[in-house]
């Protein structure tokens, strides 16, 4: 059974178009190569009703994680945990592990000087119940961990080296462990001299042949009067060495059939 | 009435997070500055059941556009219109002026030398009955355009390049006249010297009193000591003058509060 992983990402930045949504390719690519599959990635705003609704939509669908970026911090738009909270049909309350984990920030900070644990800074400390505050090494919001059925929820901070310390340090150990001996293997490749339309039936016929591979090709444009396309081979398998043989394998094929077409076509890799 | 808009952006090459998803943000930030609102960005794989899904629950959110990229291409995985079909329940088939503009496109390129439209050409020409095919004038691929309830429904390519030059072409215009007179102010400032969790309380403040503002602040990491935040002041008016007098008038109330804090607080615009 493969692990998957759905991911929302929250936040107007992302809906407004001044921030590329980098976190969720960032994480996809990490996922990936631990041998979980990324299903869907959902991008709302910072708006109670749909952080709830995709949450619960998400849940409905039952991954195995459910990875929701942004909206953890202090100020008043901030409302992923209540968003999910509402979801699970639970209230926010004041964790004290959390507290601890942000009062614990503030000291290292400013060494040991005290400082004052204002609403801001306490709201990030409310979270659903049975949530469990997660150490964050860069920031002040901890992130949180649910569990919800067959599910588990993290809830990561937006600024992307936060969730990315996050993830490192705490949900990717979990990921690999649940996809369990999965491998991904991946290779580019690059051809000139043959239209997209030309390589479809033989990345079809490849395909057929290489049970488990999976070819993507994106065409790169025209330069002087010749189709460059990137070619990408990629695969799944149980065993790591059987992976490499099937992406190999179906490399071995493109070169061989391309052998065969009319014109100066080149792969290059 | 606000001019909603929703995204589907479809690709295994986003959820293996070898590819990030600008096409989304680039269309967001183009429909956000003629007025329009983006709601939700998803990301589905090439995969029948994920695309015609996600098209169903948009559609069941009333969005005045739907735009969905990638997957209209030549290759098997290339199954959006089908996706699109299959939510709407209505079959492919095989357009005529779909035709002509793809036998048109390699004319042009090809220089009147004539060309077989072969199986994976004549599959860029299969789309959801009652869909217009849109002029692509960059590759071969037709857009697609189709009607669904309240909701316009746009298929576009998804390579950039492409997906750009139509949504110019032949989208931005539908959604400005749409979005009909709604105007999107922003403006950027940087804030140094001030925590966000000291800065969240003044934000709230201000957003209290100036009605329709919206401010969303940015950590940008510690330097030296110093706390980087940036701010990002946006509004939608229905006139461009109130727009940028709100807008305003926000920079103007936060550089007063920013005047009362204690240390030495900086924002530059």
């Amino acid at each position: 059974m493969p692990c998957i992983i759905e991911m929302l990402s929250v936040g107007n930045e992302l809906l407004l178009g001044n921030t590329i949504n980098t976190n969720a390719s960032w994480m996809a690519a990490q996922a990936t190569s631990v041998g979980a599959e990324v299903s869907r990635i959902t991008t709302v705003g910072d708006n109670l009703r749909d952080i709830s609704n995709a949450v619960r939509e998400s849940l409905r669908r039952r991954p195995n994680f459910l990875i929701i970026t942004g909206g953890i911090g202090p100020t008043f738009d901030d409302m992923t945990l209540k968003g999910v909270a509402k979801a699970l049909n639970k209230h926010v309350q004041l964790n004290r592990r959390a507290v601890e984990l942000i009062r614990g920030h503030y000291e290292r900070r400013f060494k040991g000087k005290p400082m004052k644990l204002t609403g801001p800074r306490l709201k990030m400390a409310r979270i659903p119940e049975g949530g469990v505050p997660v150490h964050n090494p860069v920031g002040t919001a901890p992130a949180v961990l649910l569990s919800a059925d067959r599910t588990q929820v993290f809830c990561l901070p937006g600024v992307p080296s936060e969730a990315k310390a996050i993830f490192h340090e705490s949900l990717l150990g979990k990921i690999r462990s649940r996809a369990g001996g999965r491998y991904f293997v991946e290779r580019w490749s690059t051809i000139k001299g043959i239209m997209e339309s030309n390589l479809a039936p033989i990345i079809d016929r490849i395909m057929t042949r290489t049970p488990g591979v999976y070819i993507k090709s994106h065409p790169r444009g025209v330069e002087n009067g010749v189709s460059k396309i990137e070619l990408h081979f990629s695969t799944f398998s149980s065993s790591e060495a059987t992976a490499h043989r099937t992406v190999r394998g179906a490399i071995s094929a493109m070169k061989k059939e391309l052998r065969r077409q009319p014109g100066k076509v080149r792969m290059t890799e």
